[in-house]
């Protein structure tokens, strides 16, 4: 979908190899070539004031950097950005803005960290303004969930060869319009976010499928990038559930073959595939 | 162990229930009565200056709180703890010390976000001061490794009822000495940094297992706590394995029944127990 005055910052594309081979040594003592995802820093500056250092699997540094301005709420529009450079010598990515950012200070101040694997950052800005947000139901057919979970199974490349990475998918209907893997899902989020601003994706009709939990954290970033159904193989937290019940955001989780878990918008499902109850398989729970 | 000096600050008693019961809608549009993860967040003060928000479980919210503090390097003695005050209502901690934080602005100026899962954080005062640590050798028995899973196969308690969570536990020998959840796995190795440091435990002989990846930031924590083999259920980063390798760290991953990969510390490992070829299943690869 391009417009007319369809606004691209000025880009680097720096993006990282993503899998190293190493040696490791098996339960047989017997030596075996492995892959495993890499972990880079990259540190985030702003018209060269440093914002914070985010570490990543470094495939999709620009689009990162951008979704996660977007999502912590430091840049309200694309056009305020003038360019996005990544240097990985130096292991940081300048963004210069056009007339620098507003209320700095206070952006910069109050640190929230929240679940991620324990410690993910959401700084408190965003907290605040998200209670505000209401998304517009939509609906989402059982055929079509299930369309998308076998799509998906297609992906997860870097999870083939080398594990410890999360997978997030932008989705519209049956199709997978966009695959992010990094070696966290809120960077993944965050990166799909800033592929969604740059490319003029709205949220409208999308559904948003991370292999990590759904949390508070995951559902703000839904609701910042407009998407109001949410899609996951793990659970859920309390506290997601409270902030998604508020905004309108439906939650689909512990999704694996047949089965799924609605948490949230249960009104928003179109049940149109009920599995017949000897072919459903349940499935041992795992380790999100 | 304890010593007539056994310090402990005053402390709160101020645990959560950890799951809670809602309902969920299922594929075939049954409403199912289910347990989810709480997610609390809880506020940090030292001495009244804020220092970060925490999205835990919050079983154990004192402990976490010290460990936090203990394993971002604020704190270097036990001892400078007056006081640990834990109140929900107000969602946040109190700690007092006796004499103040030494270099707290820069402490608290520098934040680095590692992944977590996307966004994890370590204050980079913690980065730099970890690169002089060097851990003492130690070794493991194969038979050992495999005690220990199937141990810890007992616990995950919550896990089971509501999934959602993370796990680490802190083992010596065939045994497992304190077992945590919560909903990220940084939040609970900081609760067993916690609680090793109020039991005076040090991390000579220890095993630190997490069901999360080996990252970065694990390894930096079980340094921390001087622990200097680590087991996972789940894989590793390469910026783990590099760090690991400058400190003296032996990651064991991928373990699960008779199957690992050791990615550091190969001679470490004592193979006393080489499964026979027909006995091993090869598991399939999972998400984190």
């Amino acid at each position: 979908m391009t417009q007319d005055n369809f606004y691209q910052p000025m880009m680097s594309q720096a993006g990282l190899k993503p899998t190293f081979s190493v040696l490791a040594l098996d339960e047989y003592g017997l030596t075996n070539e492995v892959h495993i995802a890499g972990e880079s820093p990259l540190t985030l500056f702003i018209d060269n004031k440093e914002v914070v250092t985010l570490m990543t699997l470094g495939i999709y540094p620009e689009a990162l950097t951008i979704g996660y301005l977007r999502n912590q709420r430091f840049i309200e529009y694309l056009t305020e950005i003038k360019s996005v450079c990544v240097n990985w010598d130096r292991e940081r990515v300048d963004v210069v803005t056009f007339k620098g950012i507003t209320e700095w200070d206070r952006k910069i101040s109050k640190r929230t960290i929240t679940t991620g694997c324990g410690q993910g950052t959401v700084f408190s800005c965003s907290v605040d303004k998200i209670y505000h947000v209401r998304l517009p139901e939509v609906q989402i057919k059982q055929s079509y969930i299930y369309a998308l979970l076998n799509a998906l199974n297609q992906y997860n490349e870097i999870y083939r060869q080398a594990g410890a990475v999360h997978g997030c998918a932008l989705c519209e209907g049956t199709e997978i319009l966009y695959f992010v893997e990094d070696v966290g899902r809120h960077n993944a989020a965050d990166t799909i976010a800033g592929q969604m601003w740059l490319n003029q994706w709205t949220g409208e009709n999308k559904v948003f499928y991370t292999t990590g939990r759904l949390t508070s954290e995951i559902v703000m970033k839904a609701a910042n990038m407009g998407i109001a159904i949410l899609l996951s193989r793990s659970g859920v937290t309390q506290m997601g559930i409270e902030l998604a019940e508020q905004i309108g955001v439906t939650m689909i989780a512990r999704a694996k073959g047949k089965h799924f878990l609605v948490y949230t918008g249960t009104k928003n499902i179109i049940f149109d595939a009920i599995p017949s109850m000897d072919t459903v398989k349940i499935l041992d729970k795992h380790y999100e």
